[in-house]
């Protein structure tokens, strides 16, 4: 018996045998590999380069012979004379399959679409999604007894499923009638249902048995990026996962410069929705393409978003959640057509489920959330904290749950820190300060080596070092006082008092060197005392928060507290306790839930009695609004310093004992001991 | 004892007694008298004015004393200071019982008005719109207990006019923030009711009272034309009537023609449903000029319409309604939005409600003949007959209705018949014949005079005399037979053998000249043997479907003939009996019901409880195929002699007496006596 050749790609290792003749590019795209290309296979663009490998590959199982590939041709020459090819590389639409052989696919053509990408969290969700696939045999038209196909469609989803009402959605009609024919009368139906008990309806039709799958999409649609997740809606496999930037970008960095240019530009909302729309239309198209299906399947998708961009996907003017009463245009959770929302790739029918928000500044995205850590469905007392440029804050057990936003400011994010940027290659996203030597060690995104350790300047050179992200700048301000380098209000001591030339005066006041690399020419990394000051603010800001929910509850501790958002994945718990973020717990009674509002949205696109159980949730939440209530400012002022402490720090204060150093604003010791940290 | 006031309400003579302190649009409401409202008894729209009388009122056993009615209040003064009212008047929500009373309702303040327009039929229809006008005052937002602004509408629908679970269409959401808060939030709602039970939808908000209403289109979508109704859906008057020509003429003469194309040119169901989807844009736009109205104020759209334009408004192919089993893609009525249809003009969230097809033959427009006729709600047995390109005909009384349709062709509209045209300017539309001289005088549309009338060269010389119309050629093959010109197998004589020079040679056979102007270059006008026999198919396939529902009923007379349909109008109910096109009834049982299926849709335009009657209605009609029922090929046979005498057609031979002659194939007498008829 002859098989066709057998053709392995590296560095996916996927692989598949393909009659002899089969171009390359070809092979890759039916396997799904990433292997670009522009042209269509025309021998134009070239991004489709690739690297064929010759001999004994015992890891692949596989031996490949010179000759496995069709011979260089006249495209690939006439490519090569006039723009240039490296040795050994070939055109992947050029070159056919003769025999078998390994293909790698060098770095510079893979596709790289995604910006950001955020992994989907390993959950187990049980699955009884809205949107399903239903065989079922259709009664022959019968001249005796006139009746439409859409009806006797209706007939055998009772029938054969016990589902009764059904209706045809309209533009379906056109394809109804043709498939019932192709099929013999025999069709799989996608079906909706609706959670609050609506007319179910008939999405799409397949002739026959379909057996390729229906997918959803989960989306957390937030003020940065875009994360979208694919699933299938038959297992809830995440088939692939993809983001990108949030194109709204440019008319506003936060939230409330987005307000504020629907504000000062009437019908600016409009540009921001389209941006938006069609941002998802890309994104939607690229994660199909990556995932190798078609977006005719995408039949549902879900969105968690905060207040303002739920209003702007949906079209509605956000100025009204820039002002008191923060009053929400709709807030209960919506399911519309992929049509009302202007979503074109995806079938024209998807049905799109938005979840409730829970307040002007508490949006689906915390619905989401709650949806995901389920506080309400425990004994113990959960402070639940999704950290962004607002910080959403649930609180609650099994009897009460309460909701607040609190105005953290985008400095947790990096922006408006002298030396910070965003969560990309190149940022300090880790810290260590030697209480001894008062020297940092560090680790930037994109490597895997401390500063310290031999081989990182070599390792680190791809990226360079280029700034501090949000959890850098965390760990870094929390070291400092830890490293005795601030005082409990966060003044930072002069290199006398601190007994280190990396502090250093800047203006009236002092910044600690991180790195410095201006003697050639490159970054200085520094933390300001703007810096402290931005970031005691923001936590300020969080921990009252937290505090009126506390307060709410009638409780001066939590059980435990739960980290949530991409960035919240990032944070130390210990760092954020000495810094004085989040109420003092156990240590270990701090957990990070990653990207809970992504979970959360999949939960919703995979189960239906979820949206029911997040839409009783959502109207039973208490909220309270930070704005109006005047302890807020109270609890606000008094979380300035760092530490707060309490009693129940003390725990903490035993593991992590910190320096009694107190500076004036010049930065001298004031006087007090200090403590040495343990290494 | 003491009894509460007893309040008389007139026209209507409801009575009822209501405790002192009700106001009067309460009593009515209670009483359901007709009495008008659209603030909810604010004092704000003025609708409710109503007129106390006073007096000793013998008939209705009351003495109504001065002061029966709380006293002339501040909201009645300031709405008479700003908007005026008719002295004696006073607003009825205001107003409340003190004492017996006698209360008269005026015209303009009940909403059921008799209807009445031209163009449109004279019709009295109980409003009941599916859409509907609501003033409404809606919470102002709260910080303390956040809700949508959505929600909040909602819960004032529920609380002031007890209409719970209404959603507020997704593409509203924008304009409902605005429309709140610009109204102070007092706003009138639009809501759409669905007749079947499905959520309330609000389609559009204006601030404040919208005084200027809301309108309807019922369009009556023919091959031919397109007809349209323009309403106000709160009283139903007609604001305007308008029509266009189908453009699909150009893809096809008639509905088998347009199958045809979809057949012959695949994907061409696409050009004609986009032909037709323009031209409703475009007699939506010219209508709502011609009423003077914003077109973004039409929120309902009725359609009837035969089966194949059913398809192709829809955007199906209709290839399957041209063969058996004749299978109709769906059946029951349609409730879609305008966006569905490609329907731009009108408000993009009004809704389109689709009159249900009783089969593959007979059609949503055959369904509104049935809603305006209603022959299921007489004893008598009507049949009912929808004369057009296909006749459609229902047979029915209180215990049962039967329907079919009959393939009667396109010459009862002048199509396929030598001299034939369109019912248009120059078409002969009345023609009589005189048996004693054979010569003709006929009328052509466009002028008023007969044609031996003295002036008629120079009236109708405008439109000329260009050819002979539908009905024109119905009078003309019967009066031929009665002049003695046609024997009754319908072949014509020859000049020698009827004894006018008007019976020319036409190949092997003979025609009758109506007008002849060729000597002046002008037309010459003749019924050719081929326009007898295709009078005589057409006729017999209507009189053969009318005779298989009369056998499936079990009779073999009926007690009344409608004829519907735009050209059912204009047949002469004598000349259509003479032809043998009807079964024999008196001659004063045959009306004309005018564009019964136009009528029809205006019904269901404005009485949603009509929608839930006619679907029923449907539900229960027997439908009979003419195409595989053997009876029909023996009826069409029989039926093909002009007359096919009866005995009870022996009352109209007593009025109008049929010469008793026969020629051969050559036109040759060949016996029997000539009886003359009286002038």
């Amino acid at each position: 018996m002859t098989h066709d050749p057998l053709v392995v790609f590296t560095p996916s290792g996927k692989r598949g045998r393909f009659p002899v003749g089969t171009p390359i590019l070809q092979a890759a795209r039916q396997l799904g590999v990433d292997l670009d290309s522009v042209c269509g296979g025309r021998g134009i663009c070239s991004k489709c380069q690739i690297t064929p490998s010759y001999g004994d590959f015992p890891k692949h199982g596989i031996t490949a012979e010179k000759g496995a590939l069709s011979d260089w041709n006249a495209v690939e020459e006439r490519y090569k004379s006039k723009r240039g090819l490296i040795d050994g590389r070939r055109l992947g639409c050029q070159a056919q399959v003769t025999g078998d052989i390994v293909v790698d696919v060098p770095p510079e053509s893979q596709v790289h679409r995604q910006v950001v990408r955020k992994e989907a969290a390993v959950r187990d969700i049980a699955m009884a999604p809205a949107t399903r696939l239903f065989y079922i045999e259709v009664d022959e038209p019968d001249m005796h007894t006139p009746t439409g196909d859409a009806e006797r469609l209706a007939r055998a989803l009772a029938e054969q499923w016990e589902i009764t009402g059904a209706h045809v959605a309209p533009s379906l009609l056109p394809d109804l009638q043709k498939a019932l024919r192709k099929g013999d009368w025999k069709v799989t139906a996608a079906l909706h249902l609706d959670h609050r008990g609506g007319t179910p309806t008939v999405l799409q039709v397949w002739p026959g048995l379909h057996e390729d799958g229906i997918h959803g999409l989960a989306i957390d649609l937030g003020s940065t990026t875009i994360a979208a997740h694919l699933c299938d809606l038959k297992t809830g496999a995440v088939l692939a996962s993809s983001g990108v930037m949030n194109p709204q970008i440019r008319f506003g960095e936060d939230l409330m410069s987005r307000v504020s240019y629907a504000m000062m530009n009437p019908g600016g909302e409009k540009d921001m929705t389209d941006a938006v729309r069609n941002a998802i239309n890309g994104l939607t198209e690229s994660i199909a393409t990556e995932a190798g299906i078609a977006p005719s399947t995408i039949l549902e998708t879900v969105f968690v978003c905060n207040p303002v961009m739920h209003h702007l996907l949906l079209g509605i003017d956000p100025v009204e959640l820039g002002q008191a009463p923060f009053a929400l245009a709709t807030s209960e959770s919506l399911t519309l057509g992929a049509r009302d929302l202007e979503l074109t790739v995806m079938n024209p029918r998807a049905q799109v489920y938005i979840l409730p928000c829970i307040a002007g500044h508490v949006g689906a995205d915390a619905a989401a959330v709650a949806l995901s850590e389920e506080p309400g469905k425990r004994d113990d007392l959960s402070l639940v904290v999704d950290v962004g440029t607002n910080a959403e804050i649930l609180l609650g057990n099994t009897s009460r749950m309460l909701a607040c936003s609190s105005p953290t400011g985008p400095a947790f994010e990096g922006a408006q820190i002298s030396s910070g940027q965003r969560a990309a290659p190149g940022a300090i996203e880790r810290i260590e300060i030697d209480p001894v030597t008062k020297e940092p060690r560090f680790r930037v995104i994109g490597c895997d080596l401390w500063s310290d350790d031999p081989g990182f300047d070599e390792a680190s050179k791809g990226s360079g070092i280029t700034g501090i992200c949000g959890s850098g700048i965390i760990e870094a301000v929390a070291e400092m006082r830890m490293a005795g380098l601030l005082d409990p209000s966060g003044l930072i001591g002069s290199a006398e008092a601190t007994g280190t030339p990396r502090c250093i005066p800047e203006g009236r006041t002092f910044a600690y060197v991180v790195h410095d690399a201006s003697a050639d020419g490159g970054p200085k990394v520094t933390v300001t005392q703007g810096d402290i000051r931005a970031i005691q603010l923001a936590k300020s800001a969080l921990y009252a928060g937290a505090r009126l929910l506390m307060d709410e509850m009638g409780v001066d501790k939590v059980d435990r507290v739960v980290l949530a958002g991409a960035f919240g994945a990032h944070i130390s718990p210990k760092h954020a306790m000495v810094l004085g973020m989040i109420p003092d717990v156990p240590l270990d009674q701090v957990t990070s839930a990653g990207n809970a509002a992504g979970t959360g949205a999949r939960i919703a696109l995979c189960n239906i009695d979820a949206r029911r159980e997040i839409e009783a949730t959502v109207g039973a939440i208490t909220k309270v609004e930070t704005a109006i209530e005047p302890k807020f400012q109270e609890h606000f002022v008094n979380a300035n310093a760092i530490p707060h402490a309490t009693d129940s720090f003390a725990d903490l204060r035993k593991v992590v004992p910190l320096p009694e150093v107190s500076f004036n604003a010049g930065g001298a010791p004031e006087g007090g001991r200090r403590r040495r940290r343990r290494a």
